[in-house]
């Protein structure tokens, strides 16, 4: 039976399994980049193609095509890829490193976004839905937006960057570097607001204030400290549902989507809070399609991604 | 020499002319609704209709096809309208009435919003762009979204729906009605936000207190009396270029257009503060693609929307 190699980059790990076109996964696994940057993660993914071509071949799997989702942004015209968080990899030759480490075999390198709702679309909470938008809320916040059966990438690779979304009219020098929506409401901005909160309270004896003095306050912290009530944590998480509220509002005034699908580090943790989001975004949103969106946490979680690389390389297989 | 006929049905105006494939204008005119609702509103259309065609049979001219564009929403399956503007109009069977009036022609439907942008893309500031949005800044906000030469109508026809975008988290009832953005920044609330900082100023005797005694204040007297300097339309229109500039930054972060272009009643007027938007939304957006976007006023002014139902008809005519 013939299959598909998919990858994963992350800015930390590269995962990897095999798909065959009824979405089954096959031999899935994840390796570290432990500190690897530049052409060390180049020779690194070669590796890894080889070794799962080796893998198909003792096992007796035709492979018919690679698929390979990036933490940053492709050009389709050269198969270049720019990703911040791997050092070295400005305008890096990915494409042609995967057409030689695959033998020849069709290539497609994608980005993130774009695979985490393609995922989701072959596999998961978006299965036979033609306007679906995935947000990935972590370390940063970002969307993958499908339209009429077709990703979003804009003029220049960056449609999506959601983080940027302004949600005030008074900008502050701290968004310069992330953006508004990110800066609040992504993981990294629980843990930071958090941390403030806790310096800005000298009465305040609560169980973040301990994680604090160790130097390693998460959001993960913040999630479970809320779940006890904790006055910080609480009133930290109150404003990310009115964030992320309005934010899900002003998805579906601009792109009117039949599914919102929310995945990421924080959902997770997050997906109780679904239906306060949910009424928080109803008082802002376009009120007519309103009512028929979903609203829904990912059904493939961090694999989404992966999912979506291997759903590319059927799709190029298709094609080729 | 063929053409198609074209209509442009506003809340109060039905304007109408004949394109050519090359889209040259023939024989423009408007027609006021006078208070006309429901049935009335689409007997006016089909006499326009019949009227065009007879002109055409007189002058030698072969008509193609017809293309309206409605100040609503349209059923691609149905061909109904739902036009909040024009009472009774509810589901209205559109579609239907004007291949009755065209008798056969091929005829196309289509909403306001995306006629816009596709009459820039035809013979306006899009021409040659595939990403590209209009942004429609009158009494109402609205947006006309080009992507990948597509237009983006979403699952239920109302993407696009610009002026319902929220710019804060802590929600007002004022917003209910017509959203945040639009509540602030169309002509409706620079003349309401003008009004209401004239009667909260009891020492302000600026012009536009005596129009504000005659009743009649409405955004153009904000634009006049701003270029005089006056206080009050200083202070509107500064917080209306906040407002813009967060506006065009989410946009540039989320689409990574290629070109943005301002119309509707407002712009006119206020498109000598497109440098200082652009400046504003240049704090916001994502910083990779913000350099590359063009930020500019409607060639085509009052009549983008007519020249986009022109465009359609051309379509259409191919199609069929």
């Amino acid at each position: 039976m013939s299959h598909v190699l998919a990858l994963d980059l992350g800015g930390t790990k590269l995962s990897s399994a095999l798909f065959n076109a009824e979405g089954e996964m096959l031999l899935p696994r994840r390796t570290e980049l432990n500190g690897r940057v530049g052409e060390q993660v180049g020779e690194l993914i070669a590796t890894e193609v080889a070794e799962r071509m080796a893998a198909c071949v003792s096992l007796g799997l035709s492979l018919d095509s690679i698929g390979i989702a990036v933490p940053g942004s492709c050009n389709p015209t050269d198969g270049t890829v720019w990703a911040p968080n791997i050092p070295g990899w400005d305008k890096y030759p990915l494409r042609d490193l995967l057409r030689k480490a695959g033998n020849g075999l069709p290539v497609v390198v994608d980005d993130d976004r774009a695979c985490s709702i393609l995922g989701e679309r072959w596999q998961g909470n978006a299965k036979d839905v033609a306007n679906a938008i995935f947000l990935t809320v972590g370390t940063g916040i970002g969307a993958g937006i499908l339209m009429n059966d077709v990703v979003l990438r804009g003029a220049h690779g960056t449609a999506g960057s959601l983080g940027w979304m302004g949600l005030g009219v008074d900008h502050q020098e701290v968004y310069a570097a992330v953006g508004d929506l990110e800066y609040h409401a992504s993981g990294t901005g629980i843990a930071n607001a958090a941390r403030r909160q806790v310096e800005a309270s000298p009465d305040y004896q609560g169980m973040l204030r301990g994680i604090q003095l160790s130097g390693q306050l998460t959001a993960s912290d913040v999630f479970a400290a809320y779940h006890t009530g904790d006055a910080i944590a609480v009133q930290v998480l109150d404003l990310c549902v009115k964030y992320w509220g309005v934010m899900v509002a002003n998805l579906v005034s601009l792109f009117d989507p039949e599914v919102i699908l929310f995945g990421g580090g924080v959902f997770g943790p997050a997906n109780s809070l679904l239906p306060m989001i949910r009424e928080e975004a109803r008082k802002w949103a376009q009120p007519l399609s309103f009512p028929f969106v979903k609203i829904d946490g990912s059904a493939l979680g961090p694999q989404a991604v992966l999912y979506g690389a291997g759903s590319a390389a059927l799709h190029e297989k298709t094609k080729s």
